[in-house]
């Protein structure tokens, strides 16, 4: 595995270091007690239904297509690596058991799901990259027998889940390098939960946890929809993470006091410039990131990365439902007003540090960079 | 009335006018439908019960020094003017009903009632100003008659009530003569509930709205207590303000898309030099602002500033019980894990582009100009 090193980020005083990790020292077995948020398995989709953590840990099977559409559409499962490969599954689902009387039916049915999985989020890239993936293939092998393309399908759908665990603990080991020792803030959830397992964010920070270097974890409610409360929280507590929970609000006060040594999120795209989308809540952390010069990372698979985007302005932002803001894990909290509900904010490139990929961590120039990294 | 301006805050593009406000256009009824917050009637405190809000308006009626104290600590009355007004009710009806003997007797449960109530909450000054100003004008009077003592006493909280509403009301023409026409963002509720009556913010809000010059107001819902979402959602929209309610991990974004002309804030303490205390999540909008250049004020009384200490660093953050940010509105919404959870943050002055008083509108330097302020 080799690391793409470039210039480190001139407007802080952080060093890269420039290495090359010889062979991933851990499994995802040495690294989480969690196992895999979505598998396909006999005929379903397995999924950990994320609205109820940290209340219940319960997984649910998913047995058509509308069901796992319904699913992404209501965050049981969220978190854009995660979505990507529960779409895949959504397809590998229609191709094994769709009852179709001949191939063009097939693919009728076929680019239906496909259609109906689309239309779930409009934000994370990884779900139309994981769609197109299979749809290419699929239509690349039209002239298979129709056993073999059911057949391609849920091989190609169980492959990128697999990837996406490969990827993370690849992002785990080279994220571990350079990130400094001692406190690390981060905000949503791209944990496991987020991903198929260990997570993007998550890896990184189950690495450093596993070599002693991280001290403390703050992890950032993330309201409306709390993911950093219900789900960081409980994955990285379940995991023994040393963390504190704090409102959102709170971590700019906990940087001004010198307890923050380093930031690191995840992201739902990426475009070609290295501006991000990412939960809301992102921009306003790299704000203060920049005042309190803390190094600012993201950490994130190739397939995040839409280099058919030149800059973040093109990035379609998710507007949510009010009730989403009038009430906080189920309990209304303010009179019926009217509400602005953003789900993502566009983090511009400039306040970037570096993107944690599975190929290496990608420094500014990002334009540049992020080209080479798909060259 | 004489506004007094220095030289505006050199960071930001903003324009201060200097000005004279010849007399109030307004009076609070021209302003509100509101009641006041608290009140000293029949020896009694009646407090608008904020915690029910915005669920329930009730009235709650208090007949001992121990249920004023109780009533301040949990945040059944809050924001740092009213708990002045409060504290100061509470010192009226330990001087009209206490039973006793001699005036020897009467100074020494005078004295308990002032303890008692000083160590409801530690952050805000004004408590401690109310607390003392009644103090030493009852000591003043020591020779007086205890009857005398005990209508002195009613008198001088009646008046720091009443002199609050009047502060604001001039804080409210004040503010209004310097803020753009546009967007303002608030954050936590520093309105009419927060003060004896209209608020320092809400005067300010109230007075540009009546005008039509407050296109939309931002409310930021304020975890963990959700004095924003609770109280100034509730108090703004029952008053006809346009707003919208968002989390507080959007105002960065909101600001982002140029939607923010203004940010005004209330204060807890403001200290010499200006650095002030305010509800957590207040420094991280100061940051905000700077980035953006969006003017940053806050509105406070001169009741709020402490020239007894030097800078920011030296005024006690309140630190509340894990409860509050494990659990929401109510409802539980994350697992057992530790929390860090700071009531309030310090701002430094170098965010600040002016201080709204009754007195006129402080600028920077602000060591020089506050120290003026009273002379």
């Amino acid at each position: 595995m080799k690391i793409l090193i470039t210039s480190p980020a001139e407007f802080l005083n952080f060093k890269a270091k420039a290495f090359r990790v010889m062979s991933m020292k851990y499994k995802p077995e040495d690294l989480t007690r969690l196992p895999r948020s979505v598998e396909y398995k006999n005929r379903m989709v397995h999924l950990i239904d994320q609205r109820l953590i940290p209340h219940e840990f319960k997984i649910i099977k998913l047995e058509t297509v509308d069901e796992v559409a319904q699913a992404i559409k209501t965050m049981q499962i969220r978190g854009a690596p995660a979505i990507g490969a529960a779409a895949a599954f959504g397809l590998a689902l229609y191709a094994e058991t769709a009852k179709v009387e001949s191939k063009e039916e097939f693919f009728n049915g076929f680019y239906r799901a496909y259609e109906i999985l689309k239309n779930t989020r409009p934000t994370a890239v990884n779900l139309f990259w994981a769609l197109n993936r299979i749809k290419h293939l699929a239509e690349e092998h039209r002239e298979d027998s129709l056993n073999e393309i059911r057949q391609l399908i849920v091989e190609e759908a169980q492959k990128i889940a697999d990837e996406d665990v490969e990827a993370n603990l690849q992002m785990g080991h080279i994220g571990a390098e350079i990130l400094p020792e001692g406190n690390i803030l981060t905000h949503c959830n791209a944990g496991s939960l987020a991903t198929v397992h260990l997570g993007t964010v998550g890896a990184v920070l189950r690495v450093i946890h596993k070599e002693g270097k991280l001290k403390l974890l703050w992890v950032d409610e993330t309201r409306p929809v709390l993911q950093g409360a219900r789900l960081s929280a409980w994955e990285y507590h379940y995991d023994g993470i040393p963390l504190k929970l704090i409102t959102d609000n709170m971590a700019g006060f906990v940087m001004q006091q010198g307890k923050v040594d380093a930031i690191i999120v995840g992201a739902d795209r990426i475009v070609a410039n290295g501006d991000f989308a990412n939960k809301i809540g992102t921009y306003t952390l790299a704000v203060l990131a920049k005042e309190h010069r803390i190094p600012f990372f993201t950490v994130a698979p190739l397939s995040t990365i839409d280099m058919s985007l030149k800059s973040g302005k093109e990035i379609p932002i998710e507007e949510r439902k009010p009730e989403e803001v009038l009430t906080c894990g189920g309990c209304k909290i303010a009179p019926d007003v009217d509400v602005y509900n953003p789900a993502f904010d566009i983090t511009p490139h400039k306040y970037l540090t570096g993107i944690i990929t599975e190929k290496g961590v990608v420094y500014p120039p990002f334009e540049r960079n992020l080209k080479k990294l798909f060259e």
